[in-house]
């Protein structure tokens, strides 16, 4: 059976194109027949060009998208990333309307390749905790995850192949685990961040969703603007030697089908001729979940120092982080950024030979509701440590809810990670 | 003699205004009268209130700013960093006239603490190489230095006490070397940069320019968001113990007057019973001068994307800079940023009870003519490192011309930087 033209990767559909196989406009057509027919229910879109808006951009200037790299096939973008044609609200009613004057970096790079905007994706009040309107994908009833829920939610569901997001805590590797698509953090300062809005600048990430890893590679290639040589050299798909096991309970609490399914994946890699490696970590992992914490509270308070003046339109948890952060002492911050470091350096001196690290990308499947995003503490050690890394869909519980898996590199593999991903998700696919 | 009104230090005219001594009012204008003076020769400023204007503004919200912290104090914004109320050009073509829709949060904090912007200071293209309008308040016929050329001018020559500015390379520390200001480069990560146009993410640096280092002390605190009683802990100058003495050959060529002037403060030093320890590096500062060349055309390039659209609108030196960033191997830009955290650890490792090290700040007193800025050698070395750096005015040529030391501390230790900078300050005013 093929795949749905809405379902394919965005290099299947630039390869259809290629080959004649569709037009680009007829994949265009089945992105928004698709988000027709569900954005009703997933509320993904905090903006978004209706059809006759985006082919008639398309149809204006043809000849450079048919001469284009992405051939004007549609991307999503969080609503925390500038956008000049567009507004950019970052989910609070402080910036209603917020027009930006100028595309982010990542945004231009991707225009300039032919990528077209389609929108601009639900985000959480400032990529905090506070949701926005969008449902989960795959159960309505429950959370799409955020901060990037919209961004998750569109890609998982097959509006459009990419997305952006940005994470500071768990904000691209949870929505991704919950809607069940990829979701991929790159290294700490490893892309240009202009225009996107800053939260904590020891923790941001650009981050990047899709239903295959080689569209990650593909993006990854144009926002480092890199040739078609050097991009090539890097999408191969690379069996991994050694892989390092990281059980949940070294970071927090995850359930038991969260449990079962590491496990399955693990004796998976096992059966493949994979060395999977248990790590040992005492309670260090679980300390950084703590020590992210607080260089997060330190850093937003004063990031977002326009917003603090108008505290009646934060909410709770927002204005409690804010005053955690003015409160607390610069021993504790610059001690937290000393631990980060100092756990980086004992994970990978004392586990210098492995290829990844594989850990639970959330506690469980998505909770029910909507009035939360669910914990982020999976993330935060990884993120604390600037670490690459990408969540795979696959592995599901009993109800085929998604249960998502993550893998996380060295600091600055992401060419690495990329290719061992990409094999692990042929591993997934077979399941 | 007392010391003219537009000379003072921010704290010292906020003591002034407190005791009666001054009206705020009287101060504002004290400096409108030399800026008026001055501005046609020295040209710091790309745009400016004028004195009806900014007065209109203050008495206007007079009760607010005579209960603020810094009293309706006027302040310089180097024009790479955005202004909701003035347009923020970055020293190109390209942005003529661009209008940001928000302050930067460094901007939103002074302001919220009562400091008043004055005007927007001029900058180099993009913070790089191309030299804007401003001549050198020391002696016109010179370069004021770049980037941060029109805060570092306005702040030596007395138009404001204090001033904004940014450093990827050497763009607070040559500047103010050359000019005769302080200028401070804060720790990596240390600030807020949200709404400073960023230049290459591993590098930037929020800059302060002063002529007293208290004042550099206040506006840490304030753009902190510090309480009082936590700023005034930091406040004290501390005695150092042990210095260690960088001469200027170990980062690249510096004149025999430079030379004589860092000799003269060493034995000054050991005069005091301070311990000077010549630092012995080989080849690495120098090697850091080309590792630090590469990480900026590495980023540079990735970050000025909409510019590098407009070629024919940048200078011929921005442009070589992207080209080298965009043909440069990955692999380079790599291990030049892992040289710089090796070359950090070895630094603190082989010294780590010193106090600061001492280095020239610039090669040499500014050169002459405007159609370039000097060589910023002398700071890449440190700013790869993303360490804190000082520079203190007070060593002078046989022709009273200003030649910059610069004090640089471990990374994230700006309180104890400055305060040892303070009693270095004392030193260098008994001269």
């Amino acid at each position: 059976m093929a795949i749905a033209m809405n379902k394919m990767s965005l290099v299947q559909m630039l390869h259809a194109i290629e080959q004649g196989e569709y037009s680009a406009e007829a994949l265009i057509h089945a992105c928004f027949d698709h988000i027709e027919a569900r954005e009703p229910e997933v509320k993904a879109w905090q903006y978004q060009l209706d059809r006759s808006a985006y082919l008639s951009h398309y149809r204006d200037n043809q000849s450079f998208y048919e001469a284009s790299q992405l051939k004007g096939l549609p991307i999503g973008i969080k609503d925390i990333i500038d956008t000049k044609d567009m507004p950019t609200e970052m989910g609070s009613p402080i910036h209603k309307g917020r027009q930006p004057i100028e595309d982010a970096s990542c945004v231009a790079l991707i225009r300039q390749a032919g990528g077209m905007v389609l929108g601009k994706t639900v985000t959480t009040e400032f990529a905090y905790f506070k949701p926005g309107k969008t449902q989960n994908p795959a159960d309505l009833a429950r959370t799409p995850g955020g901060s990037s829920s919209g961004s998750a939610a569109a890609v998982a569901d097959g509006m459009v192949p990419v997305a952006l997001g940005s994470q500071t805590a768990a904000s691209v590797i949870r929505p991704a685990a919950y809607c069940g698509s990829i979701g991929y953090v790159g290294s700490r300062g490893e892309y240009s961040l202009r225009g996107g809005q800053p939260l904590a600048q020891s923790l941001d990430s650009l981050g990047l969703f899709s239903r295959y890893v080689e569209d990650i590679q593909l993006l990854r290639a144009i926002l480092l603007r890199q040739s078609a040589s050097v991009a090539n050299a890097n999408f191969a798909a690379k069996k991994p030697k050694r892989i390092l096991f990281c059980r949940g309970e070294l970071v927090g609490e995850t359930s038991p089908a969260m449990n079962e399914a590491m496990q399955a994946l693990a004796d998976k890699l096992v059966a493949q001729g994979v060395e999977v490696i248990e790590l040992e970590a005492g309670t260090r992992l679980q300390e950084m979940v703590d020590h992210h914490g607080n260089i997060m509270a330190w850093e937003v308070c004063r990031n977002l120092v326009l917003e603090s003046q108008q505290p009646d339109l934060l909410s709770a948890p927002l204005k409690q982080l804010i005053d955690d952060g003015l409160s607390m002492d610069r021993e504790t911050y610059l001690s937290s950024l000393k631990a980060a470091e100092a756990c980086c350096d004992w994970l990978w001196s004392s586990n210098s030979n492995i290829d990844a690290v594989l850990a639970p990308a959330a506690s469980d499947i998505a909770p029910l509701g909507h009035d939360k995003t669910g914990s982020p503490h999976m993330s935060r050690p990884w993120q604390a440590m600037g670490l690459p890394v990408i969540t795979l869909p696959g592995m599901t519980d009993d109800n085929h809810l998604p249960l998502g898996i993550q893998l996380i590199g060295k600091p600055r593999t992401d060419d690495e990670l990329l290719q061992v991903a990409k094999w692990v998700e042929s591993l997934l696919v077979k399941a």
